[in-house]
């Protein structure tokens, strides 16, 4: 049994495999017998648009359904330490919750954002390690501090965009401006696909303070070193677009000012002309451009950029639906 | 492609296409091979139960999914303003929700109410519209400015009970006493579909700070006018019950007060006795009753009158589920 | 057409029907043939994590749907009160909330825990007595002051672990201490049930003030005196475990002081010695353990009672969704 937590952990001929599956099953979507009375719970501990539509529907598809959950909302608060004295909020302990949605699904997915206070904890990934830890069934990661679908998604519609085979296009990935500190969930995801596929990556972001976790960084340029690919950091605008063939984005908050964004907002108000416009654009090798969405239009990109017919975001979230259906297949050993 | 927003802007043969389909299905619901393996998203920006229900269940029992989303609650918030700067509280822009939902689904349906702040902007009915110029499969109304879904559950439930040729029914729409401002979706709705199906309508309200929408309005005298009925308007209680064959009421909030309740309700307050009771009903000419539910018990309505053999409030809350079904496969081509 | 409300309303071979038919449900779950095309209605007046996941899942692998409802969230608050001049809060009466969805489910399923306001207003479960007065299809109880759906897992799972028989097994259900006042609804139906299954039941409790409800305690002398069991209350606990073989735990408010938490909370803190932990099990004859979940670890029970093999939580809540398909379709007169 196996958990899809990050693609770090997965060998690349089952990426490419669950890649291959899903380019068959976005020719034929519908297979109800693939996954007939199967069932898959969604966890959400976070909002959502397109991860429940296409995890629901893609279930729903392949003959299987899926059960959305609400911890601390529809559904009880859970409590994630070992042996806590839980005489606290929580009324239910990862153990249970994992033990008995084990027992009722085939699958568990999970969605649990970091809770922005200490990254320290937060990049433990405790909630879905734990959930993975209890589970007797197959754990899906929906976004935690890492995005492994969105990687999937990502680059199919890379594949079907730019070109078959990857290896050697210039990536760009550039930090963008937002008015809150999100999530580097995206980025972290970002930077590994990107190499893990042997392209010659670069990060661009304003400075030293918004450099990924090192855990990311290593894995970025571990993969370039066994791809052939390479990973470099910029703080440099223009050099970073010049060239580029394909430009994803997504803004994120600064690590070391983690849980204070009073101390991160005076740095980050000078930011703003990190928006992916088309002057930048201009400058790139006719780059396709993606965004993992939502995005907020004319902050993190303009219009004009968004809506051109080289904004393949809308393909990267259609392929959510196209992957995830591949990846639960191959999690329950059916072949699609 | 087309969208059911208003019933104005679709032609009679085709609404009643849509009501002989409804017919069929209530006779034998269950057709799943009709819609086989299609979606549609059920998108409500304010509560539900009956709509809720009556599309999940019709979709399923045609074989097709629903996936229901509130956005701002479980999904994230939608800015529907064209080039608008999103560093407010939405995190998407209709674009991506829209383009989105119909990489997806095969059909979108949308629930939002005014906002009661500003008619002028109400009127517009923004989210519906929007949700239609971005989509590219077909928008649904699930209750906006319009109800047209009760339109058709309303006008079955009457043929069904009153008799198959509606032309000439003398039909009542009365506005009723309600502790809240209300939309006045379902009453343009009502004097809509009622003078579209050829009845001799009145409607009745308190003055003429109570009248619809002059949009509304010129819609009724305007389809009267083709269809050789009437429509008028009073505010004598007694001359508008008086051989009345159908009574359907509704509470409104009034037009000029809109956003203003503070200043409304003092002449609201003198308003209760337009109560539907059954010495109202008494005037009629046997006259069915109904309302589109939910219904402040003894306060629109009183208990005798609901309770009454003549009242046909749950018949046309079913046929909610029939008219629905048989919408979804008119849209999508399907012959039900 | 008869509701499930509590099982002391049902022939004891009524029961065992839907356990037999369980355990061959257990055995070969998918049936989509049983219940084709029928739906049911859950609605949630209170969050649930198993019960929503087992009836939703137990009515897909049956071939039914399952509309999961929030009234007073997602969908409209309902007011129960017969002749009510509804100008309150509420939207919709129960009258109209059960008629409709008698209309588009063949069932209707209901979780409305106690207010914890006034238990003489409590003990008369006006919620699912007058759901069940207005609706026209069976309504079923997902907890409300009794949780009969639990007892038919639990007693499932004793079958299971402690073997065939049950008759004249000793049965320990004890209070526990909880840092809240919790339902008693559990703790009744545990005391029904096992009478009604012959055992010889002990009540464990930390003085009179913890008696349940007399409605369930002469429920529970009448089941003994019937099948040969019997049924005692003891303050006792070194005595109460002597031998047990069987020991079920639930933490509930003492009725006297229901509402007034303030009052019982002084009481209550000397109570903490009631949790079920190693060395009170070590006293009984290896007794099979068991509690309905939700479960605060080392508040109510230690870390090793509830690691610990003899534990069978987690089959008893598997049972759940295995007995309540069995219920769906017993009650939809479909042979499982």
């Amino acid at each position: 049994m196996k958990h899809f937590i990050t693609t770090q952990e997965w060998d690349k001929t089952e990426l490419d495999a669950i890649l291959d599956s899903a380019t068959r099953l976005k020719a034929d979507p519908i297979q109800h017998h693939l996954l007939k009375g199967k069932s898959i719970a969604l966890l959400f501990f976070n909002p959502s648009l397109r991860t429940r539509t296409s995890f629901e529907l893609g279930a729903d598809q392949l003959g299987a359904h899926a059960v959305v959950l609400e911890p601390g909302k529809g559904a009880w608060g859970i409590s994630f330490e070992d042996g806590a004295i839980m005489d606290g909020s929580e009324e239910e302990h990862v153990k249970e919750a994992a033990g008995v949605l084990s027992r009722y699904c085939d699958l568990i997915a999970i969605r649990a954002f970091p809770r922005f206070v200490n990254w320290a904890e937060d990049r433990q990934d405790t909630v879905i390690r734990q959930f993975a830890r209890y589970s007797s069934v197959p754990v899906i990661n929906m976004e935690t501090i890492t995005h492994p679908c969105q990687e999937l998604a990502h680059i199919l519609a890379l594949k079907e965009h730019v070109g078959g085979d990857l290896v050697g296009k210039r990536y760009l990935l550039t930090w963008t401006w937002h008015p809150k500190p999100l999530n580097t969930a995206v980025a972290n995801s970002a930077a590994m696909i990107a190499t893990r596929f042997g392209m010659n990556v670069t990060l661009l972001c304003p400075n030293e303070q918004y450099h990924l976790d090192d855990r990311y960084l290593d894995a970025a340029k571990s993969n370039a070193d066994e791809t052939g690919g390479s990973f470099d950091i910029t703080y440099d605008i223009e050099q970073a677009y010049d060239g580029a063939e394909i430009v994803y984005t997504k803004s994120w908050g600064a690590l070391p000012y983690f849980g204070r964004w009073e101390d991160e907002a005076p740095m980050r108000q000078h930011l703003q002309h990190f928006i992916v416009d088309q002057p930048k654009m201009n400058r790139t090798d006719n780059a396709v451009f993606s965004h993992c969405l939502p995005v907020r239009r004319n902050v993190k990109v303009t219009d004009d950029v968004l809506d051109s017919p080289r904004c393949i975001a809308l393909d990267e979230a259609e392929n959510r639906l196209h992957v995830q259906k591949a990846l639960m297949a191959h999690l329950l050993n059916a072949s699609a």
